[in-house]
């Protein structure tokens, strides 16, 4: 708030961040009914929980992409913003957002469905925990590794490079939640974002291995724009065909 | 037919009408007869129903949605009129033309599925019946949310800034209804869709709880377009975008 | 062959017919193959039986899509030459190719994969049995409505006004395929594919409800170009957009 | 290396080599970590782990696919060398680039999961093994048919005719990979990938159909661009379509 008084609170800047607070909130709260309502049969709920993650980026991407971009994960924005597709003001504006998205998305949740069917789950709970036998490095290390993953992709997904292939980009997206969450979800989770990671944690007590995941997922989308622009950016950049590929680069992309 | 016979009524709108008829009967007999079908295993049976549900979405939309748009649902041409996408005729025209597909789609299906497999379960039948232990006003409301999502999707469908990014719609809105099944199966039917509700509710006697489910995604369906309009429109229409992108605007968006 | 002597037996003709016949052997070895190993768990099998055939068919129309149509189904071939879009001899040619196709499909399956493993169930021996208790009218109108509304899709891909949403349409196609499945496995079968149905059947002997699902598939794809033609098309053809929308014709849709 | 240092090592290679690096390592993570976390349950397992293998396809062709085009797969590579797209020296480097990229992830993946969870099943440690009762000659067939038909799609996703259809081009290739994998998953394990093939292989010890499969992948990889070269190119190239479509041929097609 204190930050986003700064910037011009024109009413551009307003749809963005009440985009981003409705994303989130509707994120979250598919991704944890989902759980919730499928929790009888373990491992079906792996798929069933896993094509929800999935399926919901698809539905807000969808929604809210060219509002504003349609984060909805503070990991996403503050990679954005060291890209420099958005300012530091900005990406501030947008973490507040999702928190208070996230928040919001959490409380709804639990007006909506009856407290006996949250409190017989975990999972449906929105309460990851790591797999037994897993050491504190492991962790930090899976879920850095699908948070770069899931960053690398945004970045592509913002390269003038892909400026041709965007319209398929959601389901995209969405296909590698759905894997990232098939292939972490028993292991630690997969949450790969701080917002869906933090509000049940606060709400509900405090994991001792929540320090673990998030820090995993902050040092990947710090590292990873890096990795991007040193490695694999192109040193020139072809003015030409962005002009004519993206004539309106706000529109999708860029929020 | 009173309304529509106000109108001029022209070979196109006969054809609107008629695509709608079918694509709402067409879907119609795919949500029943695939969970008729798949009944046994139940868990299997929500994974297996919802990923029908998607793809009818996906398979009238490719078929129809050139023609008249494949609403195939009251809610979507409701929010349509009230975007001002189709004229309130037009509207009424459509919710008719569902009404009437959905009906006799319903009969079709008693005509080609043994009686026996349909009557062996409440969900083949096409009555959703809500979770035990919800609320009259947790239906409403999820029904409600549920709906909601789904007419953003709509006005996302419909919204100018969406005009380079049709090809994979059909798909996108398709992974929404999936998850929006997954999602709330099991808690309130999430048919999402007057007509489905409708029709097998007035065959088979009256389940007490319809009228929330349905109150809840009129509601949803009256004012998610004004929150659209309000909050997530752009003030200006960007006129020279829109006329280079959408050369004819008839062609998919605006049925 | 006589009817494709009579034509001119060009490279680009016989490239077509071996497109055919390919997308057509490997259709039937996929089939065929994923029933035969997912066998096991009936239930189960039906969820990936229905995925294998739906992507068996995104596969071979991403490969053979701009050779040939990638049709591999006698029944579109005669819808397409129905509506006009190939000639008669041609569609003899492409519905010989299939033929031809599948029986060699059939013969490579039945080489690959040990008979114990084949001969253990009817699913993998492509063999479909209707489900107990459906009438031969029944059996006839379940498999002529799937029929029809895979027409449907075909006549909506080839239909002008689709034009500019073709990248996406194999995966459209593909979830219809799978929906369809999904439906009518445990009722008819659902081949939706008359070589699909008949060699199998030739080779095994003779199921006597094979002809009721061969009429229906035949009656709906001679009826729906019908319908599409007198229904669903626009009277005037909206020759500006069908030149600068598709330039090169016979690239994707008519083959 | 030593090939590599023959061409000019200038920045566009090494990123091309850093790009296929990394894919081949995230490729090797997802498939193997997804099995071991899921392997309780067989049956299902097979369709979760065919979904992980599609859709780390997807992920890895989004993100890497503009850069080097997202091979990660020696297979690939050769037959881009045959069709001359790329040539020998490039190839030869892509190839190391990949073995080094799935010795790197399958060491990663050493150190991210506890080895008792990935002791406790084959599949896990991603060993592949035949199913009982396969001839020799039945592994390499059924390895050379996958790995064929694999590769056909790659001919056509690179074939000028796909220029206009490459959106959507990640997921076909993704729902190929699946169904592939869920065709061959139980027969011979249906990798279709040398690298993935060999590095658990010397890592584990060496079963001694390894061989069988490594030489159906490679005969396929070899003989299907010579068909495609011969029976389904076009004997003249459109230069005006291409020119006009594929402004940027580098951009995603031919690395």
């Amino acid at each position: 708030m204190l930050d986003a008084s700064k910037m011009k609170l024109n009413n551009n800047t307003m749809m963005r961040g009440l985009s981003e607070f409705s994303a989130t909130s509707i994120l979250m709260i598919f991704s944890c009914i989902g759980c919730t309502a499928n929790q009888q049969d373990y491992n079906h709920g792996i798929l069933i929980a896993s094509l929800i993650q999935g399926m919901a980026v698809v539905m807000i991407m969808h929604i809210f992409g060219f509002i504003s971009g349609a984060h909805a994960n503070p990991c996403v924005s503050i990679a954005c913003c060291l890209l420099g597709h958005i300012g530091s003001h900005m990406m501030i504006f947008y973490v507040a957002s999702q928190l208070a998205g996230a928040t919001f998305g959490y409380f709804l949740l639990h007006q909506m469905v009856p407290q006996a069917t949250i409190m017989s789950s975990k999972l449906g709970n929105c309460i990851v925990e790591p797999m037994e036998g897993l050491s504190y490095v492991q962790i930090l290390s899976i879920e850095g590794f699908l948070a770069a993953v899931m960053t690398f992709a945004w970045c592509a997904l913002w390269d003038v490079r892909s400026g041709r292939f965007l319209d398929s980009v959601t389901l995209r997206i969405g296909c590698l939640i759905t894997a990232c969450h098939l292939v972490g979800a028993q292991l630690t989770g997969a949450t790969m974002n701080p917002a869906k990671l933090l509000i049940p944690t606060l709400y509900n007590g405090n994991p001792e291995t929540v320090l673990m995941q998030l820090s995993g997922q902050l040092v990947a989308c710090i590292i990873v724009p890096q990795i991007w622009h040193f490695v694999f950016s192109q040193r020139y950049r072809p003015l030409r065909v962005e002009n004519s590929e993206r004539p309106s680069p706000e529109l999708y992309l860029t929020p």
